[in-house]
């Protein structure tokens, strides 16, 4: 799936900042990108970029409009088609990971006929990949894992990508769901893909590339969590991670939407590297990341100098403290690569 | 998906056997099912079982003609669509596992919508699964695990169950495959499900039940298949899997469709259970199921023998040797239990 930039990020008239999260996330991570947001009367969200309309956005060059927000149950609200229409009509492709097709709606349906504007239904995955090879291919990746879902994986996917880009090295965020698309403008929401195609589609979305080029690729879900450790080892295959920075939340006692407990960091880092070795040898963890928002600076400060020693390799947040010694630990291996 | 019996199996004009290798799978496990089996002019393949047109099955009480035939490319011959439709028009639901859907074809279509006859394909998942949630349900359950693809995990199972209800244990042979579904009349090919829903899916298709009810979950791939080993992962976690039966096949160098070479047994041993007591803390390897077809008897004889030492548990070859020891084992963990 690609998605053109420039966008104009669609807000609806949602009632908080939470569900306007993935337009908010866009324009964090990708500013350039964002010529304008479209708010409706009500709108308790805002970007912080210029208000447009339709037709001011198809001056400025927009090419997509993005839904960037989502209601409960992942619906789209019918007050909003109106707005979707109008892109259409002015060649604006219209990208949203709702839970319902666009062109199941007749009027979006007809409107995207009528122009031949693209609809993007992120969560939905049409291309038909191949099945996963395993065969090595040139270039570096970085996977980010997890104790748990929803640990900050992406986030940390970000941070590194904006790091090294700040270093001037060769990298680019790769995405595996839904936001992340939308914030590197392609990529495929694994999740969604058929199970047979989980590692065939990350060969995809994180191609061969220049032997100094690394990919910051998004991870999903965790080896230890039993709704979603398929797509997580399917991704760590299909990714051949030659480095991986564990994710982690401290404060979170039993993993998301059930009630395992937390794997440890330490089993994290064992499973990864006994199954990641089987599509490349030389995977090592290279990093810790931790969300430490609950926790008071010197209580995050403490929590981390305690697992660096631990693990011997560095541990930060990256929103506190930046990602600067796990770009350092990258670095190095890409020098003896 | 479920798939009412009895069943008339559709052969069409298959050049040979092997073309009709799921027909005669399903009459080989389900012979009181088969009522019979429709040939076109020129087929190669024969069940075994009487040949009945459209207008005799009807009458003996047909209620779902199966497909159990493939060409190359899961097309649908042109041909073999007057026989599908007069099915429809007698009552009689059809299934397949081809690549294109039934409903796809006009004629099909406008027929099911006729008579109101179901159209089942196999091959695409369409039923809404809930993601995996872990929690340990009542019931036994024996998950077949490969160390590759086609070793023969599916005739694993499906011999454990023969055998298990030889001796009146309570067990049913639940499939997560195409073949296996119409075998069973039951589940769901994991393949097709959504990555998100890998572990989900078999949490439904292996429910809750008896306390001395053994499922025989149908394996897939491999955890060291660099292809498939999500669905593997997926599948073994959502089995909860009591005990697993490793099954191999001796002569193969490589993994099916890769260049990576087989795992050892004692890995797949390892990463089985490194993995599976996430959901289930008494996962136990009960058995190794070989399939020795290219050996001879006395090679294959101290080959199994040689295993059933190495790894202190019985080794078998179930077409040869039968499965009476591995079920004897079940039997023991089931008395236990």
């Amino acid at each position: 799936m690609v998605i053109d930039p420039p966008y104009l990020i669609f807000l609806g008239d949602v009632p908080d900042a939470l569900a306007a999260k993935t337009g908010l996330g866009i324009v964090d991570w990708r500013p350039d990108w964002c010529l304008g947001q479209m708010r409706l009367e009500g709108c308790q969200a805002d970007a912080g970029i210029p208000d447009l309309s339709i037709e001011a956005a198809a001056k400025a060059g927009v090419r997509t409009m993005v839904v960037g927000a989502a209601n409960a149950g992942g619906v789209l609200p019918a007050h909003w088609i109106a707005s979707i229409v109008a892109a259409l009509d002015a060649g604006i492709a219209v990208a949203t990971g709702l839970h319902v097709r666009l062109a199941s709606i007749p009027e979006i349906r007809d409107a995207a006929a009528r122009s031949g504007a693209k609809l993007h239904d992120v969560r939905f995955s049409d291309h038909r990949f191949d099945t996963g090879k395993g065969t090595r291919r040139p270039g570096l990746r970085c996977l980010t894992v997890g104790t748990d879902c929803s640990v900050g994986k992406k986030y940390t996917a970000l941070a590194l990508e904006r790091e090294m880009r700040a270093r001037g090295m060769n990298a680019d965020f790769r995405a595996t769901g839904q936001t992340g698309v939308f914030i590197s403008g392609r990529g495929a929401a694994i999740d969604a893909v058929a199970a047979d195609f989980i590692s065939g589609a990350v060969e995809w979305i994180a191609p061969a590339a220049e032997p100094d080029h690394w990919d910051l690729v998004e991870g999903q879900g965790s080896l230890f969590h039993p709704s979603f450790a398929g797509v997580t080892l399917g991704l760590l295959h299909g990714a051949q991670a030659d480095a991986f920075v564990v994710c982690h939340e401290p404060t979170r006692t039993t993993m998301r939407g059930v009630k395992h407990k937390l794997p440890s960091i330490r089993e994290v880092i064992d499973m990864t590297i006994a199954c990641g070795r089987l599509t490349n040898p030389a995977i090592a963890c290279t990093g810790i990341s931790v969300n430490t928002q609950k926790l008071g600076e010197a209580e995050a400060k403490t929590l981390l100098e305690g697992l660096a020693s631990e693990y011997g390799v560095p541990a930060t947040d990256p929103i506190r403290f930046g990602v600067s010694e796990l770009v350092d630990r990258l670095e190095t291996i890409g020098k003896k690569a």
